[in-house]
């Protein structure tokens, strides 16, 4: 099932994608729903991010290839950071690139959202937890990245992370292929079974740092090939099963 | 004036504070309101944290005695890190030890509460983007913030970010005598004068990375002094002209 939510002119809506059309949910994606019977045609232009987390929180260097490629170590646990809610555009956004950077990163990802309120639970606990899964873009400022040796800044502007199109709900998260295209060019590509922490075990270590709430939403890593964009590219971030963000690169 | 959050015993109120009474606001504190002219007594047991933000944005070695203290170099720009909303309690909730946490720290440390959307703001427009301040505590679990180089990690489990008692509207941020009280010895003390990045300047400086919705918190980094707490203690963040901001320590 595709999850969805959009504006339909008046006001946000929440729905199913059903080939051509979205039907129009009553009640909350993360509680009880009913389809209210409208049906909408599915306009791209129309979606928004898929879900209003309270936080993102992100998994560093989560892929081995990632990790050499910027000449770190493989790390032995989960490196943690934020990004804040402010961040948070949908598909079609345009992502701005800020005026003080001069090397605006592309990081494709998959991201996890959540179902539920999620406390210290286990790795085969953590399945349940899940909603669904969508397409992330860990957009990063690298030039800014080591000025403080907190990778906040680098990671936090606004419009710094895309989430889309849609939320996925019957996706088996270990073996799916995640790619970046720019351009049209493929610029990273690789699977979820390469990842040093896999998903489950990622949400396990997590809710035992933090309670994570209905609609949070976990980016689980980048894998090899990060490259820059500029204004005018055009950011494609496909996951197998999961969908295909897509997104602008303007002026900021 | 002090703005409150608290319990009724049925739902949650927003007031204001008038010696030993509670004065019922409708509306919201940071748009237009009016007092319903109901009045509670004042219990501080009934107190919330008193705001409810959508990120906590920490600024970290803002006083030259605490990144003298930790052996690291005086910050040229911010050092900016995020809390996670989850990290949020209020006066007199217990702040847990996690089990896995060796050293859990204080932090005492004044926090700026926004008024409004707040984006690209100078210094001098800053100050009118403020709703008003209160008393933080940036818990810190201090044996795990080296772990991954990133401190999100040992500054976001559940608990760690105490605030209030209340949001005081009408201080000027730039001379607030900063204390922490350590079952009632003098642990930290420090005035906000001696801050590396003045309040204006950080409200400024964050803005132009994120924008900042009303209720969002801004933690203005801790002077030196930092410290150890164990469950049974009682820790007081107290700012002149703020409040006192009273937590117990527990077993996580």
């Amino acid at each position: 099932m595709k999850l969805a939510r959009f504006w339909d002119g008046e006001k946000v809506q929440a729905g199913i994608i059903t080939g051509e059309e979205v039907a129009e949910l009553r009640g909350s994606i993360y509680g009880g729903y009913e389809l209210t019977g409208r049906h909408f045609p599915f306009r791209e232009m129309s979606l928004l991010a898929p879900c209003e987390p309270t936080k993102v929180v992100c998994v560093g260097l989560n892929y081995r290839d990632h990790a050499e490629e910027l000449h770190l170590d493989i790390p032995v646990e989960p490196v943690l950071f934020l990004k804040p809610p402010s961040s948070v555009i949908g598909h079609r956004q345009p992502i701005c690139k800020p005026k003080i950077c001069r090397r605006l990163d592309h990081e494709a990802e998959l991201a996890v959202v959540i179902k539920e309120v999620t406390r210290s639970v286990s790795p085969t606990e953590a399945k349940d937890k899940i909603l669904g899964y969508t397409c992330a873009n860990d957009v990063t400022a690298r030039d800014l990245q080591p000025k403080t040796g907190q990778w906040t800044l680098a990671k936090s502007f606004d419009t710094f992370c895309p989430l889309g199109p849609f939320i996925v709900t019957d996706v088996d998260p270990t073996n799916l292929e995640v790619s970046l295209f720019l351009n049209g060019s493929i610029r990273q590509k690789s699977s979820t079974h390469q990842m040093i922490f896999p998903v489950y075990d990622l949400v396990s270590y997590i809710s035992r740092v933090m309670t994570l709430f209905p609609g949070d939403v976990i980016l689980t890593g980048t894998p090899g090939g990060i490259g820059c964009m500029e204004p005018g590219d055009e950011v494609i971030v496909e996951i197998s099963g999961v969908g295909r963000l897509i997104n602008e690169i303007i002026e900021g």
